[in-house]
């Protein structure tokens, strides 16, 4: 059974800066997207924010099993019912995987119960990101850090909680901190996030930072039995019955 | 400098049902603040729902260095902006102790990211509360366990996100287990979930359980020196210049 | 490729006590080792303590991805120096699953840094394990709680360092209560611990307790690209040069 | 009830190389404890390695609340017994804050269950220590990053377990990345590293790294009420007849 991503992408700055055309012509979706396409255990579509219900049906979000999320200029114009229906399938078990400027969407904070703020400078300098968690599987195939030659800065204090596992922390030219890659479990669901990926920088033809996005995907995905935990009232007695 | 304590209760059931105002003539909230006045380090008072913005002016909550929670029939009837105004009350440091049915509340909700859900049933049986991190300040005094004669049962699956500390887990005659102390950090404010106090039980009563809620609010209480993190646009060289 | 299996196992109690004998007539490891033999992606051999070496060669402990460890009255037995290498095999990556009164062996302790003691008693008495992390891949199968009729009973305080995810939390009839599906990761290698399992009792033999086994396996298994971390001296510029 | 510290150092590169004697003249506890001496919640004594017993006489480990500890070049001739009842004390309770090349220390690598290797490089470069949990009590007073003009490097990968809280990240001028303030609990005990404290830089006269050191004195003070937890066999009913 392949495990069925959408990736998600709010796919505007494509169509009002050339430059970011130019870099990322059929929208940076599509890189990730084509990159992930190549593996034979991912079905992947996508999905963009312009689209009907920001194309995320209810049978569009019932069948996703991971959902890649990159949006930055119009957060909040995602609408709160889509965000609602989203955060009940995500503690139901879909995988969640949020990418840069995704730390600013409404589904990122409400799973995280913070602001989710962080300083930034968008300068285009060199940051390298170190292997903090080896061996685990979101870093898999990458040894001790990658460099990516020209990207935003993002610096700490990131509000978020106390990460489960924080497999990346970034260094910039400038001196600042970040903590790249973190995960955490909400519900059934898993959640990663991925810090690289300004849109006016390559990063997302990156091989490094693609493997990164394909490992996180993969980890994401929930166990292959659905759990469907009960909630409510139970008799005394009900586990002798049972 | 005393910890500023506000004691929040729904104070509704008192109202309606004469066996639970006969368990609580002042409500529980005064059952819990006066066990909390009597130490020298706090400094308490009372807010309920019935009150104006329910009892919690901008002036109450800027001046909240601790909030306990207690709610059950009502969580609906907060208004909003209350909720969004504790939220970013806790970001800034005020800590939170949510007791019992409070797990349901918004504020609670909206601080785990998860729908905070669980079995229950109200037979009055025996709960046994078990120290699973001994030394923690919030079971300073407890040693190994706690009896309360007859509660409320909650038992898992609790829909949480995984606790950085659970202090208390609990076994019920029935068979049923919950984790009944947890904490979290969101922002720079500290969270405390405490299970026991079901309306038709005395147990805020109970002296082991007042300690626990005195113990809790001094563990989230704020460091002395407020801290005020910064976020946005950093012009490169900003370091070297201050 | 598969996932290469030690299940390790003391083997003495079945020597020396008939009733032992009599519920594991080919020892426990093999009660486990044939269940996982059934999954096309385990490679599984077994191991004993009264082996040479334990049974533990260098070669057995290089080419083991994931070993399961069952030990109780001969803990102290185990070569410090086997256990150093079982240690540095865990960091590097290979995956460990603790059972039962392995909470006491040396390599538990030594990855813990924690006394791992307990409470006990081996009356035969109903255990209930509740799920409290469902969508783990642990519980894959596994949806509410799962009940074994008779077991030992181990009770909190359980000395382990707070778990990085606690997946089942079990009640016995006493009215203990035990974290007993707990993870833990320690360099590169992942650790989970299962609590059921005393020798008097044919818990290998349920289905249930096989499946979670059978699940941790594969969570604690490691990457399929091997990491190799480095450490000591770096010159500055190395970062440029490479 | 003044929190009894003691300031536990090597002591030997103070009297081999003048350069550390010029900086350190009274050794780098005496920097340290100085500090401390000057609040009055605090009980301060200072313990070297070449004393007798390390300086740590059972009557010392006993009663002392919480330890701060540096080592470098001598880690291995500090005696396995002194490491033991250290060891055994931190789980009754004792906090332990563990400084710099401390890292590398026997007490340290036994708590963490892990190699806690990492990078190094002694060029003196500029460290910047950001703040990564805002409101914590071990950053009282440390509203955004310090700066420290001249450090060794510290590199990751730093091999420990996930930290319960990553309070302080550092970059380096060289471009890598350390997290320099973590915490973790082990049986009753809390324990944090931190970083800074290279014996050729005049660290220990920072007032920044000092006031950390004092606020992770207290953070680390055990309860005021100590626990005495308790194992081994229960009888059915003990529960009952307490």
């Amino acid at each position: 059974m392949p495990i069925r991503v959408t990736v998600w992408h709010e796919f505007r700055h494509e169509k009002r800066n050339p430059k970011v055309a130019e870099i990322y012509p059929k929208g940076m979706h599509e890189a990730i997207a084509s990159h992930l396409r190549k593996a034979n255990d991912l079905e992947v579509r996508t999905a963009t924010q312009d689209q009907d219900e920001h194309g995320l049906s209810d049978d569009v979000i019932q069948n996703t099993d991971v959902m890649t999320w990159w949006g930055h200029m119009a957060h909040s114009d995602v609408k709160d019912l889509i965000v609602e229906k989203l955060y009940h399938r995500v503690l139901q078990g879909m995988g969640l995987v949020v990418l840069h400027s995704g730390h600013f969407s409404k589904i990122f904070q409400k799973l995280m119960g913070t602001s989710c703020n962080l300083k930034w400078r968008d300068d285009g300098e060199r940051e390298i990101l170190w292997v903090t968690r080896p061996g685990h599987p979101i870093v898999n195939g990458i040894d001790d850090h990658l460099v990516i030659a020209r990207e935003e800065m993002y610096g700490e204090f990131f509000d978020i909680p106390e990460p489960e596992c924080t497999f990346l922390i970034s260094t910039f030219s400038g001196g600042e901190v970040f903590r790249s890659g973190c995960t955490w479990r909400r519900g059934l669901g898993k959640i990663a996030y991925f810090r690289p990926g300004h849109e006016l920088f390559p990063t997302y033809h990156d091989l490094n930072v693609l493997k990164v996005i394909e490992n996180a995907v993969r980890w994401a995905a929930p166990a292959s039995t659905p759990a469907h935990p009960t909630f409510g009232k139970r008799e005394n007695g009900w586990l002798e019955r049972k």
